[in-house]
């Protein structure tokens, strides 16, 4: 074995920084590694993303039932779709697990997966099911994107951003978990976002159909971090308004005024995204038909480049490294 | 947790046995789980499949280097692809790794799994990396089939069962590996049979293009089982000569004469297919440009349904539940 550093030392995020030009410009790859979900020639309208669920690191088995670990596999896929303004069609479903699973719960954890992609009119085409020293859950899902699929690149200055519900809920709700605080008021609410997320596809098919959104991105890593991906991948630079970013009746109840949560906390699987001034009023237009609140949250500026937060005061804070680093948590 | 059963109980045939039927017959789905790669409506031409390699399970991570491991990820899609007659075309590659595991040798198996599709034509346009317990590669790859992909379901009666290379050195390589047999004669080649296979993509694309063959597969679980998937997925028997089944010069040196794991080892990623009479001289002509010989194995009988062995005096037996099954071996 190879000495010198370890993967921990540099985190996820390290490791795909470093990998991730390495693997730029493949031959037909018009979208690759490093958007939502890839977009390629050959196959004109095909998005296509892949996701990993991991027992100890994304959930803990007694969090949820097994319908509901297997929806989630699929979930959160079909928001990688939803970043592109796309539909969600066929998923492939790849389960690892130890032999001493239960038979049962392997079933009921496919059968979720199967609700949960026909609710999103897909269908399971593959996948299999492996022996493993844990349970994993890898699913890749295909989709057909707008005739543009929306890219994390199109952000420009003077964009406004918006984002989709109320982010920090789950990450609220896998701290309630972890401490095993299940209830009483508001806390089943958090936990319920965390355990069966809503990724938007309706509103991300209905944004990218209007042609609103100059650039989209789904709530993952968490909303800053996020955000931050937009703005290196179009070379700008955004300032986020804290006291704007919206918070749920259940997140104040339960943390209260501290927005770190809001700013930080990932997997709410909400969408971000920036307009241009000009299609503010198309954006009035369709938000009666949305099926959830939207917030504008901040603008896109020049410089510096990277995410800047404005407190109550008026002040400008960066964040320290936040958002979902799962080798820096372990 | 549901009591019952557990999955060791079933093993992973019996599992998928019980789940496939649940899976058949989605909106816009052509071929789904079930052949080597999914078929479907909207994208056409799209040949699509997934495949996981899992630590303890699949590889011990000193039986090879990082590179090789990488590529072993793509190359066991790729073969799949090969089964259908298609071109590889985009790979998507999730890695579960501890955050303990040395960087330099994680950059390796990226750079391995790239290596290895670059030379099968393809890209690797997505995927991503994750904490887990121990080391798991998730491979999906997209490929280009031909006007009409082959399956598994295609072989009557009368067709003759043909197998490419010589299958078994894989499974008596492991074996090997397993035993720490590294040195001496034939171990060598057998072990870099196991650790390095080479998918059919060539042979599978001529045989497609030449519309010879009228079903096929890759041989994954092993010959024998997996010619039982194409009795199964056609409706008919076939009768499989074990004198004829090829073996390397490798595998009698180190093996001897016995045709067990030819027969029945696992992870030859070999194809194997069945040719109607009328289309033999059609083989004989394409012989002399393909990579590899070809062998003649069996025939394909209306009844009994499975697979009987010829032995060397003529009387037919059947091969007890072989090839490999991950949860019946733990």
């Amino acid at each position: 074995m190879t000495k010198g550093r370890l993967l921990r030392d540099v985190g996820e995020l390290g490791f795909l920084r470093r990998l991730l030009p390495t693997l730029r410009g493949g031959r037909g790859v018009l979208v690759g590694a490093g958007d939502d979900c890839a977009v390629v020639r050959g196959f004109p309208r095909l998005v296509v993303t892949t996701d990993v669920l991991v027992e100890g690191v994304h959930f803990e088995r007694d969090w949820q039932s097994p319908q509901q670990l297997g929806a989630k596999s699929i979930l959160v896929n079909l928001s990688d779709i939803a970043a592109m303004g796309g539909r969600s069609r066929y998923c492939l479903l790849s389960v690892g697990v130890p032999g001493s699973h239960p038979l049962k719960d392997l079933e009921l954890l496919h059968r979720g997966a199967q609700r949960a992609a026909q609710k999103a009119s897909a269908s399971i085409v593959g996948g299999n099911v492996s022996a493993a020293p844990s349970l994993f859950i890898s699913v890749t899902v295909l989709g057909m994107s707008p005739r543009r699929p929306l890219l994390r690149s199109g952000a420009r200055v003077g964009d406004l951003v918006f984002v989709t519900g109320t982010p920090g809920d789950a990450a609220a709700g896998v701290r309630l978990l972890q401490a095993g605080l299940r209830d009483g008021p508001g806390r089943a609410a958090l936990i319920r976002r965390y355990v069966a997320p809503t990724p938007r596809l309706d509103v991300g098919l209905r944004l990218a159909t209007a042609g609103v959104p100059s650039a989209m991105i789904d709530v993952s890593d968490g909303l800053v971090q996020d955000l931050g991906h937009i703005c290196e991948s179009s070379g700008v630079g955004a300032i986020v308004s804290e006291a704007r970013v919206p918070r749920s009746r259940a997140y104040r109840a339960v943390i209260g005024g501290d927005p770190a949560l809001a700013l930080s906390g990932g997997e709410d699987y909400e969408l971000m995204f920036t307009v241009p001034p000009r299609r503010l009023a198309r954006l009035e237009g369709l938000r009666p038909r949305l099926s959830c609140p939207l917030t504008c949250i901040g603008e896109v500026v020049a410089r510096p480049k990277g995410v800047r937060i404005q407190d109550k005061s008026g002040r400008l804070y960066v964040l320290g490294a936040g958002g979902y680093e799962h080798f820096h948590a372990g």
